[in-house]
């Protein structure tokens, strides 16, 4: 099924895997700043949404509906941005971000502003361990 | 249908209206530096893509990708983002964009990036034929 598909190592570095949904991989951006959740699609070369077939393309609309929503419940925010930009990155990988009124970026996007602030090590696991239990039992 | 809908005044002066899929009014945003679609669906009190119903999520879908496809057809360019975001104008809309490499805010995102360049009277009407027209065939 996903044979040829490598994750770009920058995707890699600043994220970390959570769970493999049937179509994506979602990870968690390591950015104390911003809970932040990136879908990454398991199929080689991907650049643009129109890549992806239309059977494909329908389980990605629901897998971005589906964290967004888990997002949403584990992290009181004021708005959830959605985006899927690839100019730096070019492998296909959708962002889900959950955005406080005066978080580091507010009101701007998130891309591009400043400089990542990596967790501390039992944040990152227990926002990953929150996560997960909610995937799990709302997927 | 669209009982109760009104666009959002911060829209309505950014942006020019090109057509109205099933869901959504297509506009096109005033700023010559990027070819810069906008899609708002006719619903009113919508603010995250999880307001909608299943059936007009589903469609809402749908028309994204055509939007994207019309705009890389008419507009040579390197990358397509797309982005729901909504911290400053609330009412629910998605960003579809036209990116080249060295464009004015390459490679970071549009949104928030200095100031809009608006079209000359001709430009604009010729690249929002062009648009409707492709929208219209391949709708």
């Amino acid at each position: 099924m996903s044979g040829g598909f490598v994750l770009d190592s920058r995707l890699e570095a600043d994220t970390r895997h959570l769970t493999s949904l049937p179509l994506c991989d979602v990870r968690l951006m390591n950015d104390a700043r911003f809970p932040w959740l990136v879908l990454v699609p398991r199929q080689p070369q991907l650049v643009e949404l129109l890549d992806l077939s239309d059977e494909a393309s329908a389980t990605l609309w629901k897998e971005i509906r589906h964290i967004a929503a888990v997002l949403r419940e584990i992290v009181p925010c004021d708005k959830i941005n959605i985006g899927a930009l690839g100019n730096i990155v070019r492998q296909l990988h959708i962002h889900i971000v959950a955005r406080k009124e005066g978080d580091a970026a507010w009101p701007g996007p998130v891309w591009g502003s400043g400089r990542a602030q990596p967790y501390g090590a039992d944040d990152l696991h227990s926002l990953a361990e929150r996560l997960k239990r909610a995937m799990d039992v709302s997927g």
